[in-house]
């Protein structure tokens, strides 16, 4: 019972972005149907796979929807699909693409069958041209902000974090539009390009203004944390951990469960300043790392960790993917958004639902992502209102194909 | 005229995600009031800052929001802050915070007063602990799987990425809870935590079935593009570039672009395998990179990047945050999503505004942030409605203040 029960979103995608809008709006109780040509999407066999080489990526990103595999070069496999997208229903004529398709599959075309469509397009820049968060991130030069301090190698981000940002925004733009349209009767083209995206999150961090108004270009920071305090640590046990003084209380709590107060009020006392002041730490972190590395390299995070929680220090570990799958309770189904659950052609294995706890609505589980096709023969049916004898005959044409 | 037109969000907040939640409805062409304490929340001196000690963090994540600052101490300025969040109207009761608050701002309490009312709290843990950006990301295992490969050291991110997608994540749940509110009349308690939210991407981007299923802990690629290719060269002018070979397509045109075709086709003779398959150009990704290095490191990018351009090949430049601003107009107001203004206190540079186009709703151009406090007055008389009398003891006794 998800909160946007009887919603239905058509989804034509490939990659992170818009299979991560689609499924958001899945795991929110959505219908999401996810078209795909006969051989499956661009993203298909995107790694990480098996050994026998299914997708755990498009596992990952397709769980809930449902799936249609058809042929888009068939004239009839483009007007199924604009059938489908464009179907009757006050909750659905909902459609989410980073497909750049002129013609058939443009707003334009498909708001002529349903004028009400909502129709949300990520694309890569502006201009037109193609745009990958691996271009778009140097592009906008994280890269050159990233790594050790003093290096002049640029640190690319592992995490897809453009894509996934986009990929909300996608959602984020097709329910303000879909308001919208409860309002007005109207639909509408929304889009957005991963560039822009990534363009405006530059300004909207400050970056733009520290460049503009103070012209500073940010070098490369280690792990510190920017502005304030917060720092990386290898302790005696070899174990590393970050800890963060960024408010004055986290400031106050790791100078306290550090022991290091009396340090502090003579470095204080020499600088002439108070490093109650968030920009005096940040300009005096050498001095203040000086004083706690000794303190983390005498001591075991099996010592002082139950402290500094209790304390309520903000810290954590470092650990690779597989030491925090194993160590973290909320990698696991004692996390209610996780649970153990069967992935057809995979296995079985830890899978997040939703992150959101919406008390009106009650918790979705994990669903499965569907084989690709799976859901051809009821979606013909179902969504495209076809006789069982035309189904039929799609399939002995090779038009559509299930799983 | 925004597509969010009428709607009315109140956020306690600080930092990243809820403000950005909060800007994004705002920029979207909703009344955004965000409330703080007198002096300024938690983020109001955040770097970066001006040379006067501005922040431009600040400035960037509260752009078109209106302002009141309050005593919260004091029982009427809580008093005044439950009025304000509660206000009637059918577009209002929306309420977005990260600050957890237990007693007189907590859903229960709240919605006693507004029972239709939908709160949005993000959360650092599911657990109660604090947890920020800097401390989630080690937490889920990124910076141990990026920087060069073979390293032993971690390295953090520097865009807040969790923050940003959790951010855009309160927005979905507010707007999914307001649809749901719209249908039925119920509001609601929404839910995230921070870590939830990266343990679920994780989980969403196959991670978790690469460590649970095939038992691998993702190690360091440097700046390879995990699983198919992508790779970082250095040219003959200096300049870094990042080209892709993600899809076949992309690959094709990368491998024509750089006039690589027979040294390719030798290499693949060689090993017996086609890089047309993205695994085996993964796999073998040292092999290519060996053959497209001398190219890079023979040319130029002013000579190849049109070419590059016009044969649809994905590439970038890497560049440091002031070169992207110096050189690239995606940054200036040459892009319709920037315009130069005026932000009080600080100056005129390029601020970005939404990066959405709604074909039914227009361009909002990009506002500034306003001053702490500069709406308070407004906000005292349209929102909770109090006589002109009565705000002036308010300001008198020093229970608000204006800019």
């Amino acid at each position: 019972m998800g909160v946007l029960k009887g919603m239905r979103v058509v989804e034509g995608s490939a990659f992170v972005a818009i299979p991560l809008a689609g499924m958001t709006l899945a795991q929110m109780g959505a219908d999401v149907i996810r078209f795909d040509r006969l051989e499956g999407g661009l993203d298909h066999h995107r790694w990480p796979v098996t050994q026998d080489g299914k997708s755990l990526f498009w596992a990952g990103l397709n769980k809930g929807k449902r799936s249609i595999a058809i042929d888009m070069r068939h004239p009839r496999g483009r007007e199924i699909i604009t059938e489908i997208i464009c179907a009757p229903g006050p909750d659905a004529g909902l459609f989410l693409t980073n497909l750049r398709v002129r013609g058939w599959m443009d707003h334009e075309t498909l708001s002529t069958r349903r004028p009400d469509l909502v129709m949300v397009t990520l694309l890569g820049d502006r201009h037109g041209h193609p745009a990958v968060d691996y271009t778009v991130n140097p592009a906008v030069g994280f890269p050159d902000a990233t790594g050790p301090e003093g290096s002049a190698d640029p640190v690319a981000h592992v995490l897809p974090a453009w894509d996934c940002i986009a990929g909300n925004m996608a959602v984020t733009g097709l329910l303000a539009a879909e308001r919208h349209r409860l309002r007005t009767g109207q639909g509408q083209s929304v889009e957005i390009t991963l560039k822009d995206v990534a363009a405006a999150m530059l300004g909207n961090l400050g970056i733009i203004g520290e460049v503009a108004v103070n012209g500073v270009d940010r070098p490369k920071n280690g792990n510190a944390l920017y502005g304030a305090y917060g720092q990386d640590f290898v302790c005696a046990d070899g174990e590393r951990v970050m800890v963060i003084g960024l408010t004055d209380r986290q400031w106050r709590g790791l100078v306290e469960a550090t022991g290091s107060g009396a340090a502090i009020a003579a470095l204080e006392a020499e600088l002439g300043t108070s490093l109650a002041d968030e920009g005096a730490r940040w300009l005096h972190r050498g001095r203040i790392t000086a004083i706690l590395a000794p303190w983390f390299a005498a001591n075991r995070v099996a010592e002082f960790g139950a402290a500094f929680d209790k304390a309520g220090v903000t810290w954590s570990l470092f650990r690779s993917f597989a030491r925090a799958l194993a160590e973290d309770p909320d990698f696991s189904p004692q996390n209610p958004i996780f649970a153990e659950i069967d992935q057809p052609g995979i296995g079985r294995y830890p899978v997040p639902g939703s992150p959101f706890a919406f008390s009106a609505a009650g918790r979705e589980p994990p669903a499965p992502a569907p084989l690709l096709g799976q859901h051809t023969e009821e979606i013909l049916a179902d969504v495209a209102g076809l006789p069982s004898g035309e189904i039929a005959r799609l399939f002995d044409e090779g038009i559509v194909k299930g799983p």
